[in-house]
């Protein structure tokens, strides 16, 4: 049988038994391990929110169903860390999700932690030991939510609506008793594949097709949560073909779902993927508003628009999308991607609150309805592939539940969890993770950039790599400068935001430095606001990342971390060094043969 | 049953049955089709060669066993293009060889026509009927062996020495009737999969191992040409992990076979494809005289070092590979690749006789001893993907069999046998065929740069794909100036040239244009021969390469092609325009942009 190695659950590295079958009977097994008496008091109007207080010598939890579950887990971290919430915990959003990017063959789009713990060979496949371990995982951080299959649904997972019905069902079965709903991601032109002529979503057939297939899904797992469609967008079908809205066809989804309490949930990452490189009109980063902006409002009441944090598409650095900020009528979930897809590959570190903080901060955490994360999670003993990178599955819990928190807080919170340290590795623990985004950031694509990945794997630099391609992707580098002007002289992408915004970008001189080349073309010889030209500021941060790495390699190296986690941290160090070498070598000598500016330090640039 | 659409070979497009064994018979069969009754006088000794007479109101071929079969097809051929073969005909070369790069799952490396004809899901899989026509088609332009897969061999094509044997037999046993005997590419590290602690070359035991498996190997197919090796090559195996050199590694292989009379087709196509960018010293061009030139004289008599026409992997334009020239005293063949990886995926019309022509001009023929060629056959109807694809499969066979032959004369021949036109059309046609390599070196990489294509596929333009990675594959754009110097002031390459060439090729002045950014590294405003810089030769090229596209298409549309040559034809020239337009526009966007120089006509650069 399969068991958990590691992560804050050590705790809990006993497997969970068969035969649990409610949120209260799983924290009744959960208790056992305290260490300390728990009694449950089940109120099930209280839902998913829940009390901790003492009593006698042990503890006693009053929550809803799913409640007391995360109350025991909130206990248990509480005596590890030496903080126990006081008072009713209760979630910000009530619906916290994993966006599984997992294919039935096996694969896991983007996926760093190894093969699908539950699909393989074209069909569910899994022990179900692991799976139950995997429940305790997403229970333990508060996510109650996990969409199980890629957005792009590549075949057979179109028919998980149907012919793989009592499979997701007996799946979902393994994930209830942690108070864990299943989603699907399903494919918009599906009808089509059972002899339907059309997929118009205006159409009465197809409208009472789905409907048809909503009412035998949800007799099969009546708690399923909703569906997840990524529709026009890179090659996938949508309403489009016929000359539908998005609003039209979400809707039509919504409807046939809405009898059961499902929610559609709609992605807003839909973009022109066949652009001409020639055309300096379309800007990408327009897209997304330029299409919902005018349908706001028009969304049923169980639709949910997904919308990543950024414009582009989870890069190192971007500004919050502006639909963020101006869908006013629509109920939205903002969308974040735990697999480092742009961020290292789980190989380099890249701890994600701070820029969740950021993000929050910016938008104001009631402006979206719901929270979705896509997963790292695969096959890995250790889950996530870098040891480290269990941080950001758990942080995002914690956001997700509390998107108030503090970045350094949940930090601290997992590290005390997951390590038994002495204060001075822990804070030097705390210092290069809380470090770990500034310094990547350093070392890959230059103050907001974007893109300068190598395409495909998106691993490394690749300056020109998607220069002149079909993504709408471009830096448009020079012998006199760099970016693309989004400002109202350039593409106007800048007056999609809120007029003070607008302002603050628009200006070379105010634009924080970090996405000055988001937002403007500079020459070389610009100078910032430190007074350093933009040139100089390039090559500075770029050998600064790269000597970071290295201390951090230092630092790493003399903590006291336990194996196999040490090895494995360290191996991956070793990468990231190479990859930091190979991002500051390739990014410094593609500017220096374009600008034929030497480095003012005399630092060595390649020909 | 499957059959022939079409190809020079349209006078035999009815099957040709079971039941024939040798090429004797082979030849009885075809020649009740030539119209004409034809007797045949078999001499053995004569070998391949063959001697047409007329006899009464019919025909007489004397030649040996192959000879005669070879002789009707040239009779037939002669009858169609109004030249019969005057005098006794013998192949210069005795070994014409097509190296299939077929994988046993079916797919065809670098395989532009359709999948394996005679591999899929791992095994020996095909239509007799099918390797009959293949037969026919090889025999009908004089090809004479067939190395059936990829010369990086992977599972379970490895054991095409052991348990696949028999397949191997049967199949070699179709081809027999044609003339054409099989040849296999084997693993130089094959022993350690067989329990043996090593593949040194100079271990007793793994030469044992060798000389059993060779018995067993030619016990099975007594006719079977020989090995084909690719060592130490982009990760493949090789003598060097044992410290032992490449004619070390050659002649222990050479020696078990020779027993049977086999022959050990070595590839010299060896370098380093780790190359760090970084590294200005190392020039992937130098690698292979290198190590091959202190080599010379060390190599079996049954040794046969085949070699590329040029230094780098069949781009578009090279140089000669000094190797061809340097080794006094070694058996060798040339490669060539009919596949057109660099130069078109059989999509871009591509018509390789007078790159052969030049070649062999500068070579000569009896530098050689021997003739290989990439296919580019596949499963297609058609066989090779672009209908005119197939002049280079014939004219490659004509250019084995008589490495003196005119380019022009051999694309008339296959116009004559492939298509009944007027003499306008035939003309015109010609004009197409003969100007196809010039505009696409046109529109393409400039002035010998090479390695502008896109990374992976290799189709399509990214002057910078290749840039920083490790394959040794730079042109070092900056904006100052282009290229590599490979002089005896930069990395020496042109030294591996005898003194005349040598001289030639490190002067600016007298390096062949199509040559210059091979050999040198120049500023934009380089002046060339003919007065123009060097920025405006680029541009020129390009927008010319593109225009003359355009033109192409103008003319193919007007030719009276038969269906379904005229539609698939044209379907691919569209397709042929977009990939010009897309080079012409990036190459010239790039230079734009690295120089700041506007074309001198106002042209429309891009951005």
């Amino acid at each position: 049988m399969w068991q958990t190695r590691k992560a804050w659950l050590k705790d809990w590295a006993a497997p969970v038994p068969e035969g649990l079958h409610t949120p209260l009977q799983t924290a009744e097994f959960e208790a056992r391990q305290v260490g300390a008496p728990v009694s449950f008091t089940v109120d099930k109007a209280a839902g998913e929110s829940y009390t901790i207080g003492q009593a006698g010598d042990g503890w006693q939890i009053t929550g809803g169903e799913a409640g007391v579950l995360y109350g025991v887990y909130a206990l248990a971290h509480g005596l590890k860390t030496g903080k126990i919430p006081q008072g009713r915990q209760a979630p910000f959003y009530a619906l916290r999700m994993i966006n599984a990017w997992d294919n039935m063959d096996g694969t896991v789009e983007r996926g760093y932690a190894g093969r699908s713990m539950w699909f393989e060979g074209g069909a569910f496949s899994y022990d179900p030991a692991r799976i139950r371990q995997l429940g305790r995982l997403l229970a333990s951080v508060g996510i109650n939510t996990l969409c199980v299959n890629n957005v792009n649904v590549h075949q057979p997972a179109q028919h998980l609506v149907d012919t793989l019905l009592p499979d997701l069902a007996a799946f979902a079965e393994l994930l209830r008793p942690f108070g864990v709903r299943l989603m699907i991601s399903i494919d918009f032109s599906l009808p089509l594949q059972y002899g339907l002529p059309t997929a118009d979503p205006m159409d009465a057939a197809v409208a009472a097709w789905w409907a048809d297939r909503a009412r035998a899904v949800w007799q099969a797992i009546p708690d399923l949560a909703g569906f997840l469609v990524k529709a026009d967008s890179e090659h996938r079908p949508g309403p489009n073909a016929y000359g539908r809205t998005h609003a039209e066809g979400a809707n039509m989804l919504a409807r046939a779902i809405a009898p059961y309490g499902g929610v559609l949930v709609w992605r807003a990452f839909v973009y022109n993927c066949m652009q001409d490189w020639r055309d300096t009109k379309t800007d990408r980063p327009c897209a997304a508003y330029d299409l919902y902006r005018p349908l706001d409002g028009q969304f049923d009441g169980n639709v949910i628009l997904q919308v990543k944090h950024g414009p582009f598409d989870f890069q190192v650095r971007e500004p919050l999308s502006p639909l963020l900020l101006g869908m006013k009528n629509t109920a939205m979930d903002i969308e974040f991607q735990l697999a480092q897809e742009y961020t290292g590959h789980q190989i380099d570190l890249y701890a994600m609150p701070p820029m969740w903080r950021e993000v929050f901060d910016q938008m104001g955490k009631e402006r979206v309805r719901a929270i979705a994360a896509v997963s790292n999670l695969g096959r890995d003993e250790n889950w996530v592939g870098h040891p480290f990178a269990m941080l950001n599955l758990f942080a995002y819990g914690r956001f997700a539940w509390n998107p108030d928190e503090d970045a350094e807080d949940v930090i601290r919170q997992w590290v005390k969890m997951t390590y038994d340290m002495c204060p001075d590795d822990e804070n030097s623990l705390m210092k290069l993770l809380l470090n770990s985004r500034t310094v990547y950031e350093k070392y890959t694509a230059p103050l907001g950039l974007c893109w300068m990945v190598r395409p495909g794997d998106h691993y490394g630099p690749s300056p020109y790599g998607y220069e002149f391609d079909a993504w709408g992707t471009y830096n448009r580098a020079s012998r006199d400068a760099v970016g693309i002007d989004r400002t109202e002289k350039g593409t106007g992408y800048a007056a999609q935001y809120p007029a003070e915004l607008k302002a603050l970008y628009e200006d070379p001189a105010q634009c924080p430095d970090e996405m000055l080349l988001f937002f403007h073309r500079l020459p070389y010889d610009h100078i910032m606001r430190d007074g350093r030209t933009l040139i100089q500021r390039i090559y500075d941060d770029h050998f600064e990342g790269c000597e970071e790495t290295e201390r951090m390699r230092d630092a790493l190296a003399a903590l006291s971390l336990p194996e196999p986690d040490r090895t494995e941290v360290m191996e991956r160090m070793e990468m990231q060094i190479a990859n930091a070498r190979e991002w500051r070598d390739i990014v410094n000598t593609f500017f220096h043969r374009f600008s034929g500016v030497d480095d003012a330090q005399g630092r060595k640039i390649f020909e």
